[in-house]
């Protein structure tokens, strides 16, 4: 088959559906795979992908396990929140923000090696297949993307089985019989769908939930904790200075001990059906409240009301696979301008599965206590002046009051 | 004083304050004074504003005492519900949609009785004195508004006492001291701002939220309701038909019970500086919760993020005082445009501060189970497609890598 | 072949290529032809087009030709001439806004003969395949949409040619050779594409332009030209009141003769690739100048602005093919709604290629001499509401100059 | 008077009005007056106004008289142009881009001078005091402004000149009567309104254009020019690299020479009414068609379409005088970043008024001859890949067709 590719580099997880997917590489196009698999904070133990690599003859130079979480959350989980993305006003993106990360070094490593080809295995039906693949092909226009679910004719878990069986690939007991949903996990989040969540009409099993307990089974008494902020990113939290990836880390336990960040959720796929999903998301569900208690004596309506007007689009364009595009990139140093003070500490009330922002400070504050009192404020505002200013924002109005009388 | 208003239409609670308006505007303009008293669902008895208004001299016939729920609940805050509106993110607009209605009555009132004024007791530093004068030009051009804080020397707290001491006018024990805060109700929602609250990096006192009990003290059980749509406003509980008004009242009544709907917000203010305020919205934060849920089955992707894209401006519209205005009247004919399907029903659970959707049903569903399905689907969707998907939508990113990998 | 369409309506132009479509549904399907041939005021005879389809086996009964020009310019240009539509700040859709229309019909026509399928001569590479099978599906989700160009194997000039000739079908002197470019053309515009044009840094011919004069050939004297409109559209021409196609059909020939409205462009196809068209346009122009020019006198800010700023989105569905989505459908809505009071009347000048407002005037208009005067203005304007109004605009730029010189 | 200021710079034309207003400062305040007169290429000799200003009593250390062409140009009108800005569909916005500028340079001064106030002569009608101020204050927000012409009594042209005579202001004779109207003027435009505009339905005269000849006076021949752009900005005309400043005089006098960038205008003010202006912007009508024509083949649909969405946001901003604003700047950040590869030159052809693209070319083209073509493509293109692009697109469509048919 002289179009086969010739190396493939394949996102591999170790689990049963990429390693029929490396076997199958193997004996469709009869090429040489390479493994990329990656610490994303989902939580996992990554040697055993190794052994289990080598077991599939993989050659251990073209093993590559690597931990990313620094840069996951540094280079893509960090811009995303100064932003405030939520899609379709509730999903935080977490599935959408790490599959652009993943395809850069998929590229990187075809480059590496001489690859002419990278795999995924995402099926047919979701975002992530146009995720990883507009990603790759926005980092490299030449490289070939393929894309198993898409081609072959395992269609059903059977054969699925027998084709593992047939090549000599273990099986976990509990992967034989059919899954009762299906789980993707990195440092922000947790997403489950399909099987048992597939009608939106019946309530997600409680069994569903793996990072996050039960709100009933949080604490009964609040916890309180301050996080720092300094130009639009997360520093510190109760004033120790940490890592990017060991703040998430934080927020995530701090988080799914109070049952906080549990969205049940239908959503509208790129490729045109809805879906249905459950999002555990403890510490980015905090993030988000606290990077908004921050923004709220840091930045001015203009900025503000700016971001907030293409914060959908931005969104939008995470969740259909384009943040190597042109038009994320503009977006995001709109919003980077904006973060320039977006400096200082909030304070956070963390209880039952809510969480509030109760207090913030900035030496970056605009809040002028001087202009808003209600006392005695030294002459800092006039309010005879809001008398014109209401006069001339009404002149138009009036005049198609007027206009409007005059016509009927 | 030619120049004076001869006949005044006065937005009167019964209060102090409005009070002391109501008999500044006879000895200052020596005008015949009307009064309008709106049962907005604050939570008062009205009758004694009636009793008030007597005392100080007006006439029974110039005293109008109008229960103005369910025109508030169905022109107003079901209309602004259907577009899910905040402000700044968080905030529910509970007093600003309150605003226009209240100059909409001022100006027919004034019609009726030939008055060639009205006033209303807004301080020259919010949003309210904006959104009271905008509304009432937008409605009648030539109508005079009068907002006596602007204008005289009745400054602090001592001078009003003094004022209302000379006019005998009675005072409640607990209005000659300072108050600890100042306090705003409606039906959708109770605002509590200045004094105690004015430094945003300290915690507000527990006693001022009043309408929603501590998260602590909400029930030990969740509680389950379901809340039916029909063309984007909510219909029934549970089943039960109810009217507008009674809608929003029975929500207040069951998120109020489980904490949920308090906000620590600080905001900005139209005319120019931040102020922080403590908002309680148990109703409307349920209503917008389940009218997200409804949506995300009943909306499609196109309708719907057009409408997340227009909402930040439409909500800045009403919060700036232009409900009366051709823009937010042509951004309502698009919402109510996409609501022609948003009928149908949600189930949420409420517990100790949170409100979430667990279920969603419709017969004008989107939701299409065999196409999503992970199971043969019966050809509804071909995966193929997906390729040629994706590579039409990655065409112009490679044509942009290909033209920066060439001329760097 | 079970799996052919039984029926198939033919978009039909009685051209070359429509005809080899025709033979080669016939033979590949075996199937049952109908034929639809819209009078879009493409400025040809149609009647050839049914002896043509006669000659290649129609039944009679299966020929429609339709004059569909109210039709067009009443229910899809006037609509989108009343947003400003403009594709990429230049191209004014005339192509795009017919392709809709054709579907509505082909699917109406299957849907009276029982048809199973619809059939369109766009290739793979344009915007059109997209706009007519986007349209038929939305209007009926069932119908299948036959594309031969991305089917059959007549991939060159001298495959279709041999097919015609294997299958008697008709060939013009002028259509042996390979044509100098392509041409579409309807009562909106004639745009021109590909060959001699494909090179965007060559000047595209003289004899490319076929609707509008070269500019230097145009009348030494210009012509001033009045137009009419109510609730935003055209409704009379120097005071004569004409139906719509008339209006346009009048504006092209006084465009056409001044040699307004030609546009040499290089646009953004929704598949992904650039390509370069002449378009001209002469009545359009025309009618887009004159449009904003009675807008600037009875349209306000607010709805303008709005306006405006939606616009580029609703070209773009347009552009893109979602003419009948929801999301087009809602912002048809909020246009409507601002269109209100767009009625009066507007002057311009033509002269030599270019179009200007120079008056005009309405009984809706918003134009207010007395406010604007430099003259005593007897009282309309008090300018020193003014320094309220920049003191209240200012005050977060000067808290943001305070903030930003703290803590630099 | 313990209020007054104490050294005032004001923004000084030399003319009678800003002569009046130097006085006045002097006789009413007692304070120092220091003047700033820039050259913006207005195209006035500006040093009689050095000698008129000594005459007033002006010390000439106070006096300056500064050439800030290049800066206009290079800081204010290119940025602005790289956003394609127009207000309200049409206007260049050549007067509202000049003001940030010179209160720039009037703080920066009065910062030199130590001086504890600015001074303007703009009208309280106008647009132009909020410019001022609004740029004054963003830059200095402890600097007072003085408006003269919201201060004074002077509000006739009898007690202008009666007071121009008290006090030995030199009159030129043309200035004693009143004038037809009034202009502005700097290198990208020249605006006229008032008086003989003031009624929009009235055509202007033409003596009112000053810069642009009339069509009908224009060559009969076309003139054809390329201009050259890097990142965004012009850099060469016909080859011939040119300053800033110097392009946009070249750019001025080729289409002043051919009767292009007239333009008569109704806009909507930010202070609330509607005006009529005539502007003359020959050069900047000229680079935003090359700019438009260099991005069409640079700039990529997502990019592109992208800023134009915000388009009308910025240019909102500009003209309402938030230059100095965050938003303009967060705005100015995503409009450079898509300005990285707007780099090569277009051809246009200039004729009687019109200016049209006639070629394009560049380095960093995106467009893709091999991929548009109708020939044989190589294989660059699969048109069966549109298949699959529609089907999806389709998706969400046949699903809201098959809901609407069931439902109703």
């Amino acid at each position: 088959m002289s179009d086969a590719p010739k190396k493939v580099v394949l996102a591999y997880s170790g689990g049963l559906d990429t390693s029929i997917i490396l076997k199958w590489l193997q004996t469709e196009y009869g090429c040489e795979v390479i493994t990329f698999t990656a610490d994303l904070g989902q939580g996992e133990e990554l040697e055993p992908a190794r052994a289990k690599a080598e077991l599939l003859g993989i050659n251990p130079e073209n093993i590559h396990i690597v931990d990313v979480r620094e840069e996951f959350v540094r280079d893509f989980v960090f811009p995303m929140f100064r932003a405030n993305a939520v899609y379709e006003g509730l999903y935080l993106l977490g599935t959408s923000i790490a599959r652009p990360l993943i395809s850069k070094h998929l590229v990187e490593i075809a480059h590496q090696h001489g690859a002419d080809a990278v795999a995924h295995g995402a099926t047919g039906k979701g975002n992530d297949q146009v995720r990883f693949e507009l990603s790759a092909l926005a980092l490299d226009p030449s490289i070939r993307v393929i894309a198993p679910w898409r081609e072959w004719n395992l269609n059903s878990r059977t054969s699925l089985i027998e084709f593992a069986e047939q090549n000599q690939i273990p099986i976990a007991k509990n992967k034989r019989g059919e899954a009762p949903f299906s789980v993707d996990a990195n440092l922000l989040h947790t997403s489950s769908e399909g099987t048992v969540l597939e009608d939106p009409a019946v309530e997600a099993p409680d069994y569903v939930a793996q990072r996050i307990v039960a709100v009933e089974d949080a604490p009964n008494e609040p916890e309180f904790i301050e996080v720092t902020f300094e130009r639009g990113d997360a520093v510190a939290i109760n004033g120790e200075a940490l890592s990017p990836a060991t703040i998430l880390t934080r927020l995530n336990e701090i988080g799914g001990k109070h049952g906080v960040g549990l969205l049940d959720f239908v959503e509208n796929r790129f490729v045109g059906m809805k879906s249905r999903g459950v999002y555990e998301t403890p510490g980015g569900t905090i993030l988000l409240e606290a990077h908004r208690g921050i923004e709220q004596i840091t930045l001015d309506s203009g900025a503000g009301h700016l971001k907030d007007s293409i914060m959908p689009r931005y969104a939008e364009l995470i969740y259909n696979g384009f943040w190597f595009s042109p038009e994320r990139e503009a977006l995001q140093a709109l919003i980077d301008k904006t973060q320039e003070h977006v400096t200082g500490t909030v304070k956070l009330k963390l209880y039952k599965g809510s969480v509030r922002t109760v207090a913030r400070w900035s030496d970056h504050s605009l809040y002028s206590e001087k202009h808003v009192t209600f006392e005695d404020d030294a002459g800092a505002y006039d309010q005879k002046d809001a008398a014109g200013f209401i006069r001339l924002n009404a002149l138009r109005l009036k005049l198609i009051a007027a206009r409007n009388a005059r016509v009927k």
